[in-house]
């Protein structure tokens, strides 16, 4: 041992921890065994777990099996490793989130720190385990299995609010642009062909309506989170806890995340199975193919400027080629997608470890957890810059939309009720290979007086 | 033209189709350019459709855009092809499930069909489509782009509902299964190691609640798609409808289907976005994700009967191998695991569909709806079986539960209140190495009395 | 039993089976355990099975254990029956895709069919099984194990031999297009703008290229497939074979199917892993990805005719659209994106059954079986289609191709080498303003002479 | 202008950026647009770039389009940028790997970078950009549509290099395993029911078989790689570029990185494809795949230690639950799952992204590289620990091997040749019945003597 390590001890034996660590062996053994990515746990978890430890150590205390003093050095260790999680404790966190499965490295993790830390707030040394044990006394009537996930469904209930604030500023913003293009008429396109007339608002307004569908259903899955596996201990029994401690604990959460909390309906079903985080990732899923849809559709109405459709401009934010000058392209609708692709990719991940779950556990929650926070936070940290830097900024090209509109042949199905639709295919070829409106075509026909053509096709008739 | 087939013409010219055909031109133009799967529509779908076309039918009556005569045709036409669906008209559906986007060839098989029977019904010809047209009559009021939606969320709906019954009679069978070995007690598998005992009971009540759970969800979903594109014709303005249309043909088809219908809350958004098909397809992805984690519990519990867990024993429901005698394999669940792959990849196809809507219109519906109602299907044929085959007959090996459970070191996690994890550690790992109950190694080391022992480790208070 | 069923026995029990089927009883018990789909196996696979069973009959005569009246009469069967596969046998086979695990239904069902023909060569009765039987001598030398791999294997390549020939096809009509085309020059468009020019001819000169690389790995991945797991029976010992079986059946076979087998260089791996032929779908799907890149763009350069890029005209293959009149959509294409959709998601079924691998076996492979045999068949079935209805019938529009060019104010790139990136973008600003050609800017501002402008920007010289 | 900033600008006008960087005001932009991530480009990837930049000014001087003084202050810095990656540039390539679309944002970090530092060596100030610039000189006969995805495939392959080595390295280690376990017979198990026995060795080589097979498809698809996309510049025509350049360029950067670089073969699909990298990115999903079946035998086997099949004993690494005393899990093994689940995710999103590409080029290809040199960490940092930290240590339990093939029933089949599958069957259930040897039920019915029956089912002679 050098002077800037400790000796501690665990079942397996002895091993080195560097002296100024809050963290402890098996810590130290997860550092080792998994140094995969480079990625920690991200703040909110971190956070959700010690909010549980804290619970947890309040719940013990007043049940009467764990005893004042270390009760409260452990509240108190909580308290302030929470306050220093961007400061003095942000490095104590070191597990990979690629570890051991059900995440008992990283419980341990958080255990280890909170028992240092109490150990010195009590005038001893860290590592002292047998006065205050990491096991024994911070992770009292519980297990990573029921706390790994609960702190999971914690953080992502946090980040998930977070992204549901996001979306809902976000759709409003395309809301503005509704109502500030809802005159704006022009060429419906299905099938990328010409169809019927639409107005600019008309499309914006349905991207509002798609976010906040996509929304709700996030937040019908975020509801589901409030249901936690804790107290279930190792295998969904509750063993080794006081017939109180679920009801107690729950509250004593609630009360710490000021949120409403309940216990798991089967605690057995808490611990075997995902599906609740899963299904979340699923309407992550969903959000993000309507986001990738729409950017697609920014993309397409801003393609040109002399070449494309160039119905809508797309705010410039940097100079589009190293190569091109002059070429500033949908950057910021370009990296949605981006995102869009990876929130899909994550989910994917999520999938193939919630069907992996084997009786008792499912072991392979951290990989579910990470994903998840790292598809919200990618949502979160992106959208409002989208929403400041491209929807708020777009611009109409009117002339051009009304353009396209004046020699849109298919605007002849307003004729079919009067002259059915095969008269009205030949009116629409003629207009094509023409190139000249519909109503021309009509009154060189016969069909209809100019007055009446220009009243029947008058724009504002059609929408 | 020769005797069996007659000429009929659309926009495109003319082409010969069979004279006993309902069918008509534009089915047969789609018979020759898409022969891709030799699958079809499934006749719920061909159901919907046409309680589409007959709700379509009636309210255009009222409103007085259809006259009587070929108003009430068609709807005796729509009425006999319902009624005839798996007789006379069952060969009259050839659209294949891959077709145009959108489905315009699938509606125009149902605009055809009905249009021609309704003529035969006015004692004209097949193909005198200048006295009832497919387009100006059946469909009248209607686009594919919001017909085919519709059409598929009722078809949807109605499949769901069978789903949910079934998934309710499977959770009814894995509950009597949990009440019946609610009295085995066994140890439990935390990373497929052994760890706190549960009852057998406890497995199957959580695969119970994770059926429930997992329908839920299905039935969420299932009820946004009472929300219908109806009546937003070809690009969501609702161009050449009534303006009470929409609100009457919701009405009717609700009355016709039994289902509280409404309309969409945003047109545009109906059409533009498959979000919510995408969204219920999602659900079936969760259920599928359980059933797999489920299947493969059962087929992990039965492994054996000589080298594996052996706890259950699922019934033997075919010679197991070709090769060796005696081989009775866990099949029944095997042959879910291989469903649960499918909706699972199905569900992707879903995914890249709805991501590639364009503007105002996802063309890629068609894809989309067949492989939810495969999914569905599926898991509607083969769930009761499963259930009455497998779940059913399931038996416990109570002897070997206990026998396991005898000699877990594991037991010894209820002694760490009293002794503490390291030194429980010490005594587990004696309990491995001398493959003796850990309640002995209590009594030799002196820590418990026999009668303490016997107490504090029966069974019964661990679980 | 009733005047139309005969009664058959194996080690479950007994059970009736229909008196005219050449199916027995395992396969009647598959009937009952599997009503899944209704899919059943494709003719190639049925095909490739029998061809198995042929060699190993002949192989086990040739090695003296099987008598020449059993061998031979097998051997006349399986000739039989291969050319009745759409005639007299073409019920036989009524085994659903989803089915026992590994596949044990199947292999059984073409055991009892052959074993029941032998039988009735011989002049017995079907199901006089202590005479010839379905296991002990059709079956003899193999298991489920190794068989169903092996006929899967090889229907796979006989369908991915049809792929690459239509493959091939595609290509060179879309290489036809390329040469057409080559003389047209266009705006390229990078990001969907405006970007420097190249020719029609080159892009559709892309899309063979594309085409060929994704076939040239489907082709490695195909050749994998030649290796074969035959010979290894159930657990890849080779148990019960005599020890010149696996060499001499592999041989019979590459005479029987005239394709150049190997034995599996790891007789458990090829048991064990079936990722061979999950490599394989992963292939055919990155077919699939470039298949919707190439659809997008030709739906893409087709958009139109008034409101889009129209560069392009796809023909017009029927109606587009039930009320729209002389709308013509790019069906074809979009039929291929929706295949394209399938095959990625058919590929997610066979990676997650492809995981699903347990010790000595992979159970799943019926389901990655089916799932690579449909793709196949969609792709073969649709794309000489697809190219003869809409590649070959592509049009361009020179004249819009060089509008579009004319005003793309990103020619000046080629100037940058003589003024900076910084300059050449003012006068792209000022080429967009004014919408006038890049060399009349030039030459306003006394850049160049309107001789050298018209030199620098020729066209001819800038691709 | 602070003193710690200094002002630049580009085509959209003037920004501040720290006075003390090398990147520039584009750079400057994208910090700005795209704080999503917090993930930078990896050192291999930025490395790969400067190789591109710095063949580009070589093979730019040597063709005499750019002059020797500005032409070696590019070449040394590109030289010092590439020394001091890991130390003084570490900060100077800020931009997020989500971003601008074809990653225009970093191809110009990496352009102002070297131009900063080139005018430093040049005794100039960052930001001169007058004399030497980011697009006109470093960027010079380049464009990011070239240039990303060539250093993409670079990247790529440097990394597929260490991936190759790392599973060479571990297979070799499960190849000494299944020398080491080569005499260890044991039950096989399919469909996970008693099978016919195999050795233990049997298994551990299959593994090496895979892990061979896997890196040999990674390997084909890292081969492609070296095909560039160099020289086509924005839409492979090679716009700007000397005639010579494409080849010299090539050459140049084969030389620097000690690689046979060819050039695209087709310069247009080079850039509107990203194919090969999607492949190859399903190369690394199949590994995955294998690696998760693997983990997962692993773990099953190691399943135990008293109620599971524990054949063979995975090392302990850590304890292995924070409240079970004495419980040690296979936590590299779960972790090892883990990681392939999100390769699998991974490559879900470059599938995303491999679709999208629209005309002249995929612009998401950041996302695409991201994802692959992620997945190729993942596995490279892990599976050398893997193998040292699992692999290598784990241990046979013979006993229990043997322990379970005794009492095997299907050693029953052994007997088929001469008994027949039904006799044998019968056999099978009585040796399960009275849980007594094969040997003894056979002797006991007087179908083989003592000593038949020991010769015949002799473990050794089975394998």
């Amino acid at each position: 041992m050098t002077l800037n390590s400790r000796i501690e001890k665990d079942s397996l034996g002895e091993m080195e921890v560097p002296a100024d660590a809050y963290y402890g062996i098996q810590t130290q053994r997860a550092i080792c065994n998994f140094p995969v990515s480079g990625y920690r746990a991200r703040p909110e978890f971190i956070r959700s777990y010690i909010l549980v430890k804290k619970a947890a150590a309040l719940t013990n205390q007043e049940l009467g099996v764990l005893d004042r003093v270390r009760g409260n050095a452990i509240v108190s260790a909580a308290d302030e490793v929470l306050s220093g999680l961007s400061g003095q404790y942000s490095d104590q966190f070191p597990v990979d989130i690629f570890q051991a499965g059900a995440g008992t490295s990283f419980n341990m993790n958080v255990n280890e720190v909170l028992a240092n830390r109490a150990l010195e707030i009590l005038g001893r040394s860290r590592g002292d385990y047998s006065f205050l044990s990491p096991n024994d006394h911070v992770n009292m009537s519980q297990s990573t299995n029921d706390t790994f996930p609960t702190a999971s469904c914690i953080a992502v209930i946090f980040a998930a609010d977070r992204l549901i604030d996001v979306l809902a500023s976000l759709s409003e913003a395309f809301q503005a642009k509704a109502l500030e293009f809802s005159r704006i008429p022009k060429s419906g396109r299905t099938h990328l062909m010409d169809a019927l007339p639409v107005t600019l608002g008309d499309e914006f307004g349905a991207y509002t309506a798609a976010l906040l569908r996509a929304s709700g259903r996030i937040e019908e899955r975020r509801n589901d989170l409030l249901e936690l596996p804790l107290g279930g201990t190792a295998t969904g029994t509750g063993a080794n806890t006081d017939p109180e401690y679920r009801e107690l604990v729950i509250s004593k959460l609630s009360e710490l995340c000021k949120l409403p909390f309940r216990k798991a309906s089967n605690s057995f079903e808490a611990l075997q199975s995902r599906s609740q985080l899963a299904a979340f990732s699923g309407a992550l899923r969903e959000l993000a193919l309507e986001l990738i849809r729409i950017a697609n559709d920014l993309r397409l109405l801003n393609a040109g400027p002399t070449t494309g459709i160039s119905e809508i401009e797309l705010p410039a934010v940097q100079p589009g080629s190293s190569m091109m000058p002059g070429k500033y392209n949908p950057v910021m609708a370009e990296c949605l997608d981006m995102i869009g692709f990876q929130v899909v990719g994550n989910d994917t991940a999520v999938a193939f470890a919630a069907q992996a779950g084997q009786l008792e556990l499912n072991v392979m929650t951290p990989v579910i957890t990470s994903n998840i926070l790292m598809s919200i936070s990618l949502l979160t940290n992106y959208l409002p810059i989208f929403q400041n830097r491209c929807v708020e900024g777009i611009k109409a090209n009117e002339d051009k939309c009304r353009a396209y509109l004046e020699l849109n042949p298919i605007l002849v199905t307003f004729l079919t009720p009067k002259l059915g639709y095969l008269k009205a295919a030949e009116i629409a070829k003629e207009v094509l290979d023409k190139r000249i409106p519909v109503k021309e075509v009509l009154v060189m026909r016969g069909l209809l007086s100019k007055e009446e053509a220009d009243e029947l096709l008058k724009i504002e008739n059609l929408l």
